[in-house]
C-alpha cells in the first residue's frame, strides 16, 4: 500500500493511461484545486488550474450536477453582481479509521477532506478472544455510524490498524500480542458489512503515517516514528512514502533481542514503590509523576528506560539517518522526561543525531493514520478510474 | 543524490518544465531508445518512440549533426536498397569512477553507456596520509586515461568512493577510518583537473548501486548489501532508490556496539593457528581455506564471526525487511561458507528471513557504482538543462 499525500498523485493523473477522458482529467484537476480550500469563482478555478474559463465551467457544471461540488450562494452584502462560488462537496462519501487496540477500540469517521466527523471509543480486555475482540469491533463501529446518523454504504474505504506486522493477506501471522489473532483477518469479518475497500496496517506505520499527515511531523520527509509505552514500536516514512517492507514488517526492530525494546518498559511497568491498588494502566502515570517530583527510585526506573529505548532507537537512526524521530505512544504524554535524556544517549551511540519531537496526537494517532490511509486509497481510485458520480450523496 | 536507473528520469523529462523545445524532449526520446540497443533505422526508431516518421527522421539527422548518434551504413549484404542505421554514440564522452580504499585506488574509465574502457589499479599503504592517498590518485587516474588515450576534458561526470558518510561538503566528517582523511575533500581536490561534475559517496552505499545495476540484485528493488571484510558496513536501496539518508548517513548500523559488527572480523583476522609470515590482507583466505579443509580453530572463527555478521545484519533486516540481502566484500569470495550459517542465525534473530546472495561484483563494486552515479548524473542534466552537442566529441 503506497502512501500518496492529499493531491499527491500527480504522475497517475498525469499519464491518464486509465483515465477515459479529458473531462475526467480536468475534473480531477478542479476538484484538487477545491479540496481543503474556500469556496471559489470559476475564474479563480481556471487560473489555480490552468484550465480555459469556459471549460472549467462547463465541468464545474458537470461536477455540481454528479454531487462532487457544492454551490455557494452570494451572501448579497456585495456592491453589484457577485460571482456564484463553489465548494468540494467534501460529504459526498466517508471513511472509517479503526483502531483495535489491547485495550480499546477507537473509531473515527471523517469525511472526504479528512475532518472528523465522529469518534467512538470502547474499551476491550487485554485478554479477550478474537470473537470478543472483533464484536467489540462491530460495536463501536456500529455506534460511530449511528451516531453519526450514517450507513455503512456511504462509507467509501475502511482501513484497521492492528498490533504486529501485517502481511499481503491482512493478517497479522508473523507476530501479535492479541490473544489468539495472528489467523484473524479484519477485512475479511468486515466485508460482511462494508462493500468498499477494506485495508489492513500496522499501528505504528498508521501513527507515523498519522503524525505527518497532522501532528508533529507534517513538515518532514524521512520520519522515525517511536511507539514508547508497554509496547515499544516503530513506523518509518521516507521520502514521505510509508515503508512497509517486502513482507510488511519494516520497522520491526523490537524483535532483536540486543536492542532492548522488549525489556526497556519493564523498568517503568515494574518500578519499586507502586501501590498495589494502583489500575495496571496507570502503573506508568504514576511512576512518571513521581520522577517528576524527585523520586529516586521512579527517576532510576525512568533512566533506565530511556538508555534501553535508546539502543533500538540507535538502530533505526543509524540504519536510516532520519531527519526527525517522533516520540509517541502512552509514554509520550510525559515526553519531556524523556526527550533530552533520550536525545543524550543517541548522542553517545550515533553518528548524527536528528531532532526528536513529541507525539502531537496522542492516543488518536493510529485512527487517525487509518482515515488517512482510506482516504488516499480513494483518491488512488478517483484518479486512476476517473470520477463517476458519488455512490451516495449523504447531503 | 537521488538515483536514477538509465533512462529512469521520466518524470523530469515529462514534466518539462527545463525543457526548452519540443525538438529537445523528442531528441531525449530519441536517446533513450537507443541507448544499450542494436542500431535502429529511422521506421523502428518512430515505433520505438511514438513520434512520427518524419518527425523521427528530423531529430536523427540534428542527433548526428551534434555528435550524439552515428550513421551505420549498410553492409549491402540484403537485396535491394536497405535502409540506414543509427546507433547512440556511447564514446561522446566518459566518465570516471574512482574507489579510494585503504589499500588500493581503483579507477575505471566507461563511455555513456556504461561500458568501461579501461581500468587501472594502484596499491596504497593503509597508513598513508591525505597527502599520499590523493598523489596515488592523482597518479591512477593519469595512468589511467593516458592508458585509454584521453585527456581530463573528455570526462564528463566523475565519483569518488570513499569509507565512512559522505555529508553535504563531500567530506567524511562524521567518521572514517583513513588517517588524516575527514578534512579532505576528494571533489575539490579533482577539480583542479576537471571541470565537469565531481561527486563523492560512501563506497557501500555505491557497492549497493552497482549490485543492482549490474550485480546480484539486478532483479530487486528493495537491498540490504552488506561490506563483509576486514570493515563491515551496509548500503540500502528501497524502491530502487539508493538512501543516502538526512545527513549522509544511513546505513551506519555498524556503528552501534550492540549489533557487533565492530567486533565481528576480528574473530578471522585473530584465528588462532595463522602462520605469522602471511601477509595480513592474505589472512582471511587462509581461516576461510582451513575452515573448508575442516581445521577446528578456523571453523569456530567462522562461527563466531557469522553469529557478530547476524546481529547487525538482522537490526538492518527487521528494520527495513528486504527483498534481498547481498553478501560482498572481501570475505564473500568464501560467500559460500558464510550464507548458509548467516540465514540460520537470521532465522532465529528476525521474524522473517530475505534472500541471501553473494555478490558478483567482488572488489570491483565499489568503482562500478561509482561510474553508475556519474552517468546518472549526466542522465539528469541532459534530460533537465536539454541536450546540447557533446562538448567534446571523442571518435
Amino acid at each position: 500500500m503506497k502512501r500518496n499525500r492529499e493531491f499527491g498523485v500527480t504522475s497517475t493523473a498525469a499519464s491518464g493511461a486509465d483515465v477515459s477522458t479529458l473531462r475526467e482529467l480536468n475534473s480531477i484537476s478542479i476538484v484538487r484545486a477545491m479540496r481543503g480550500q474556500p469556496p471559489a469563482t470559476v475564474t479563480e478555478l481556471a487560473t489555480r488550474t490552468g484550465l480555459s474559463r469556459p471549460g472549467t465551467d462547463v465541468v464545474v457544471r458537470g461536477l455540481v450536477t454528479d454531487g462532487w461540488v457544492k454551490v455557494v450562494e452570494p451572501d448579497g452584502s456585495s456592491v453589484g453582481r457577485p460571482a456564484r462560488r463553489y465548494r468540494f462537496n467534501a460529504d459526498a462519501g466517508h471513511v472509517l479509521g479503526v483502531d483495535v487496540g489491547g485495550h480499546k477500540i477507537l473509531v473515527l469517521l471523517a469525511d472526504l477532506e479528512g475532518s472528523v466527523v465522529h469518534s467512538h471509543r470502547l474499551p476491550v480486555q487485554p485478554d479477550a478472544d478474537p470473537a470478543a475482540r472483533l464484536q467489540a469491533v462491530d460495536t463501536a463501529i456500529t455506534q460511530c455510524l449511528a451516531a453519526a446518523g450514517m450507513r455503512p454504504d456511504q462509507v467509501w474505504a475502511v482501513t484497521v490498524g492492528v498490533t504486529g506486522p501485517v502481511d499481503a493477506t491482512g493478517r497479522t501471522t508473523l507476530f501479535t500480542p492479541l490473544p489468539g489473532w495472528a489467523s484473524v483477518s479484519p477485512a475479511e469479518h468486515l466485508a460482511v458489512r462494508f462493500s468498499c475497500p477494506i485495508l489492513v496496517e500496522n499501528d505504528c506505520k498508521l501513527a507515523a503515517v498519522a503524525e505527518r499527515w497532522k501532528g508533529a511531523a507534517q513538515d518532514a520527509d524521512d520520519i522515525v516514528y517511536l511507539l514508547a509505552g508497554m509496547r515499544t514500536g516503530a513506523g518509518l516514512i521516507l521520502d514521505g512514502t510509508l515503508r512497509r517492507g517486502h513482507g510488511g514488517a519494516a520497522g520491526e526492530i523490537g524483535a532483536l533481542k540486543a536492542v532492548r525494546w522488549d525489556s526497556a518498559p519493564s523498568h517503568i511497568e515494574n518500578c519499586p514503590g507502586v501501590p498495589d491498588d494502583i489500575h495496571p494502566d496507570d502503573k506508568a502515570a504514576w511512576v512518571f509523576t513521581q520522577a517528576r517530583l524527585g523520586d529516586r527510585d521512579a527517576k532510576t526506573a525512568l533512566r533506565r528506560y530511556v538508555k534501553d529505548l535508546a539502543v533500538g532507537t540507535a538502530a533505526l537512526v543509524l540504519t536510516l539517518d532520519p531527519q526527525v524521530v517522533v516520540l509517541g505512544g502512552g509514554y509520550s504524554r510525559s515526553a519531556d522526561l524523556i526527550i533530552d535524556p533520550l536525545a543524550h544517549e543517541l548522542g553517545r551511540l550515533c553518528l548524527r543525531v536528528p531532532e526528536i519531537r513529541a507525539s502531537s496526537l496522542g492516543a488518536d494517532s493510529v485512527a487517525l493514520g487509518a482515515l488517512r490511509v482510506a482516504l488516499d486509497q480513494i483518491d488512488a481510485q478517483l484518479f486512476t478510474d476517473g470520477m463517476p458520480a458519488p455512490l451516495t450523496a449523504s447531503s
